[in-house]
């Protein structure tokens, strides 16, 4: 199911669950092994690993199993992906949102203008 | 059940489906009438109409009625929230990456010095 969605849908899609920002924050502190990750949550480890899963699929999070210890890293070119889409929107909107200030000024001006004329 | 969530968990949830990234793309340039969200999508209008109100309860869209048009517009502060929790993630990752990249090259540096004396 998860390959079928866009990256975007899976990124936005993981980091809805307060779980997986909690792991997201422990991992840009550093690498991580999955009992790690799930000593200071109150869940079960197959729950953990389930969580972990999501964000390896959303491309957010990959993992890397030495001997019997799987280690978990971000991975920074989804988190920058994510972060440069509602960039861009949060910068159209401001730059719009100028525009219509300067026009709302601009119609206040004339309207002065055509009362006091 | 959307306000028991955290405002976070909506505004990701909110923004991982492509329609309604579609909406926030949309209105970051300036506010749109339902109608006007509506037109390039190739849906019912009282699906557009539940997408627009996931929106709302995520906080990151306000509409309002008058006469008979609703009229949306982004809710910057909402947005912004967003982009704080992934700029925050991203630039921590980078400052430990330095770190362990700063370590890694002094282990290496101390094994030529160990080798070479």
């Amino acid at each position: 199911m998860f390959n079928q969605r866009a990256p975007l849908d899976l990124a936005f899609q993981a980091l809805s669950d307060p779980t997986r920002r909690a792991m997201v924050d422990r991992l840009s502190r550093g690498p991580a092994s999955v009992s790690e990750l799930a000593q200071p949550l109150a869940m079960s480890l197959p729950a953990v690993v389930q969580h972990v899963q999501v964000l390896e699929a959303s491309g957010l999070v990959r993992s890397r199993k030495v001997g019997r210890v799987r280690t978990c890293h971000l991975e920074p070119a989804a988190l920058r992906t994510v972060e440069a889409w509602i960039t861009s929107r949060r910068r159209s909107w401001e730059r719009t949102k100028d525009l219509l200030d300067a026009l709302g000024a601009e119609l206040r001006h004339q309207r002065a203008s055509a009362a006091g004329s």
